[in-house]
């Protein structure tokens, strides 16, 4: 019964940043999407980014391993990001870095969820 | 000290859907998209999505209130689903009538995360 532990299919890192810079920034939020993809040793398929009007950028990164999302409240100097990733070559921590470097949050916050557990079937067995 | 609830900038909602059929469609995970954002009164802005080898589709729709996620796994038949939306107008739990009907679940779980809530000043008031 021991190492019971069901292996996810992905893994989601829920990102909340606050006190940020730059977040009206398109060409910097498409760099986060592209350089956290690079810093988790992600394949990079494709980015697309919306900007709102008066202000807020919603910004996605399609990786080989799942999705990059990011959306921006400037009047809040808030974002929030998702690193959804699934593999075991992925370390979908390894954003928080590019995060730091491009938004320069006063507070950050990281959560983990796992995707695609499969249903436990030890009381069964 | 009644009524202290912040609101959230954003609701996520997560949904893990088991015992899927159809995963390997592109059209339908299209119309899903674009059916769920319908769904929630969401105003859909564009969809993207990228089918893999041999198996299996990642697919997101950018709305006007955030985004709607499906990362599927045909050979689990699981698919990872996030209806992230922000605005009273919308709502996310009209898309899981959309997932029911296009890919038959025979088991499918909600949860709901806010992104954006303002730290607690009330202990400092």
């Amino acid at each position: 019964m021991i190492n019971m532990m069901k292996e996810a299919l992905g893994r989601q890192l829920i990102i909340d940043a606050w006190g940020c810079k730059n977040l009206d920034n398109d060409d910097l939020v498409k760099n986060m999407l592209e350089e956290s993809a690079k810093a988790c040793h992600a394949t990079l398929l494709s980015v697309h980014t919306h900007l709102f009007s008066p202000q807020g950028i919603s910004g996605v990164a399609i990786i080989a391993e799942s999705h990059i999302s990011i959306h921006t409240w400037p009047e809040h100097s808030y974002a929030a990001i998702d690193i959804f990733t699934c593999g075991k070559e992925v370390e979908p921590y390894n954003a928080v870095g590019v995060i730091k470097r491009i938004f320069s949050p006063e507070k950050i916050t990281l959560h983990e969820i796992k995707r695609g557990v499969p249903e436990d079937e030890s009381e069964n067995g």
